[in-house]
């Protein structure tokens, strides 16, 4: 994908932009903001918007140390009426060279996909969004259709049931693998990447050998329990990059008393040490 | 699934629930509230919220002709600030009786998915919510784990796109066949329903044997060119009931003038006899 910088206006493929801040920032670590309300200390429960203070202060303790941030939209969408409004402004808060993810795993028919599409790039202004490939290239058409947008594709999740489906045998390879060739097949602008969980380094390893140089956004790490090493020597391309290791509620949730955002940065500064320890 | 009615507190599976509507109402037609801000009337530009508005007219004009109303959560996303406040307001203008659906396909790891059906069912109290299967059991459990939840789960779409992976051959079979036959064995609450697109007929034959007595969500009539006669003698159960035929854009645009909501009510009134003629 390319993007606009606010303030320069110049145009960036999205593996470009994400080559350039794990550079900068020396970091694959992708910052999980599953910010959850009832999960917030209670010294920010008087602001007129916790869940937005709360991510002002994650991003503001940790900018330096990741290459993007991932909302999860449904921890938003459930907090209710302000859900528009902490999105934007959560955005607002976080430097336009970090890439930013709107995790919704959206996928519906054409017309209904350019509404998702609509709020996720033109309002917000995100940089990619996740999306969920059942429903075929129709439904994720809109995420793609032009360079400043960009789509990462479910290919094998991180939970227990991505074992229901994702493995079921089609002509001698698992389903995902088919999710993964046709990633590949519609990628004319350059502008798809995939979701592939931590928790099956095998799988991840194999997924990276047929996407040499596709963006691999890889949730499981932490509370999911995935295994760090291998994640990482599998996710990386061969520069050690274009992995964006996402960590959740290991980093925002790290303390729970007033110094959450410093012990968040502790958090992030460790798993990114121990990101960088496997790069190779 | 069961429900509690607003005024009796009485408790009711959801198949119950839609045969005495679909019965009441003499109807197996689902108005698909698809409300496009665009596309409202220009006499409703001056309200305060001119997408609410629009729905309030719709189903005042409607509500003794559908069995059930379906929202697309993207076109009250993709409106912005309102979203939570239209969809709530919406839900208050429908009889407790009618069936509501919460169209968003969502699908994510269990912790996720929990956020997503707690504002489907706890705050904005739909009847059913459409969920993605590809991400498993555990991505869907939360919408199914009481009685008073219900999911539609995407087996067969009627978009273009549901060639691209439904229908890959798996041990025989194709992939949205396992698919159901997975529902069958996750509805031990009675609470599953399938989502299966018009524009399939022999597959949703093939799909109503399967699954007997599970309530069928059909969209694709009308603006996706699905053939009627077909999807209604395929989609009904032995009782010429069960179905769910949804319709949206050949209704709620049937007129942008003012008396959209007169025009919108003989659009559903051809509609829902057009079905009665072939249920047999």
């Amino acid at each position: 994908m390319v993007y606009v910088d606010s303030k320069c206006k110049f145009y960036m493929n999205l593996i470009t932009k994400l080559r350039n801040i794990q550079r900068k920032n020396n970091s694959l670590l992708c910052i999980g903001l599953d910010t959850d309300v009832s999960k917030i200390p209670a010294s920010l429960k008087h602001h007129s918007n916790p869940q937005l203070e709360f991510n002002r202060r994650i991003i503001e303790a940790t900018t330096d140390l990741v290459c993007a941030y991932k909302l999860n939209l449904a921890f938003y969408e459930s907090a209710g009426e302000k859900y528009y409004e902490t999105i934007q402004k959560t955005l607002g808060y976080i430097p336009g060279k970090i890439i930013t993810i709107a995790d919704g795993k959206r996928g519906d028919i054409g017309n209904t996909a350019e509404h998702y599409a609509k709020i996720i790039f033109d309002d917000w202004k995100f940089d990619a969004a996740t999306v969920n490939p059942y429903m075929g290239k129709d439904s994720i058409e809109p995420f793609i259709k032009s360079e400043d947008r960009c789509a990462f594709i479910l290919a094998l999740t991180s939970n227990p049931g991505s074992k229901d489906f994702q493995y079921l045998n089609v002509e001698g390879k698992p389903l995902y693998e088919h999710v993964v060739e046709s990633a590949k097949k519609w990628n004319a602008k350059n502008n798809i990447g995939l979701v592939v969980g931590a928790t099956h380094p095998a799988e991840l390893k194999k997924i990276r050998s047929l996407v040499p140089e596709m963006p691999l956004l890889i949730p499981g790490i932490g509370a999911q329990q995935g295994e760090m090493e291998e994640t990482v020597r599998s996710g990386c391309d061969r520069n050690g990059e274009l992995a964006l290791i996402n960590i959740s509620r290991g980093i925002i949730y790290a303390s729970q008393a007033d110094d959450f955002n410093k012990r968040a940065r502790e958090a992030a500064l460790k798993y990114k040490e121990q990101i960088n320890n496997f790069r190779g």
